[in-house]
């Protein structure tokens, strides 16, 4: 049950957007800049790192959200979503996505951690420094929705088919979509 | 040095604000409503909470700059602050705002640490659920702040005087200030 009264059944961030509509805006905003904004990393590339960051902070209702849409945008499906959740080192993704997902796992620990030598090792992977900077960001960003979703103990529904419907919402309408059907899914 | 190059020499969260605005629009907005919209909690408090979480998250630009914000909007001053910063429990505010620093701490650690005893604790200070709403996000937002400026290795003054006169200025523009001019702080 979530720490606090909230205005909707709503599960995750869909019910704290529809609570607080003031800070919905912005959060949903910066969410479909970083994940669908103009972009030279594909956008399942994106939901990927988003994915992985709240698979490290163990939120089960962004990780299962973001897996659904990485996994509704990448060839390789749920099934490469699984590899790199499990070990991104071994999975079949390209040298510059590994090298993003290593970076976006030290900002998880601390901005801190994020060393010259991951960076270099981006570099050679052929990332660039704007492809730098977003992967840096969304996985910020999703220290801050995860611990948004589970510090006010939102609820988190197990079903897998609910999560795939909503990634088709997602990859359809974006981030953006009207509050009366809040489409954001954090 | 920075991980990436900038295009400016502006330290912390400016510079990377500066350097992609399409993510600085939704930032700067989240910061401006968080720490300055309409609200029962003080802007005074709240700029304290996002100091109190930066120093956890060691983020020194950050820090800085919203204890020199909430330095220059509490009648305790910079004393207060730092009182505040080396031990919430002994400093001098009222037993909302110590609940409410307890529950930022924890969410620093990670969202499941916030316990239904720290919202009970806030509940008995006569904490609402939109003031517990409101520093969940703002401890989660610093969460990603601090990890965003220091991920990205950017520059962090020493000299306390820089910060205080970055923080007249917020407090008299806000955080969404012209870009010319970027009045964010981080």
């Amino acid at each position: 049950m979530p720490h606090i009264a909230l205005n909707s059944g709503e599960p995750g961030i869909r019910g704290l957007l529809r609570y607080r509509p003031e800070t919905a805006r912005p959060l949903s905003e910066l969410t479909e800049v970083l994940l669908r904004g103009p972009g030279t990393l594909a956008r399942g590339e994106r939901e990927l790192i988003a994915a992985y960051v709240s698979a490290l902070n163990d939120c089960r209702y962004c990780s299962s959200s973001h897996a659904a849409c990485a996994a509704a945008q990448m060839p390789g499906g749920m099934a490469l979503v699984e590899q790199v959740r499990a070990d991104p080192a071994s999975a079949p993704v390209s040298a510059k996505l590994k090298a993003l997902l290593t970076i976006a796992s030290a900002v998880a620990q601390n901005g801190h951690a994020v060393t010259a030598e991951h960076i270099a090792g981006a570099r050679a992977a052929c990332a660039t420094d704007v492809e730098i900077h977003d992967t840096v960001l969304i996985a910020a960003a999703f220290c801050m929705f995860n611990r948004y979703v589970d510090g006010l103990a939102t609820i988190a529904p197990e079903d897998p088919a609910l999560y795939a419907a909503g990634a088709r919402r997602l990859v359809k309408q974006g981030y953006m979509a009207p509050s009366a059907t809040p489409g954001h899914q954090g």
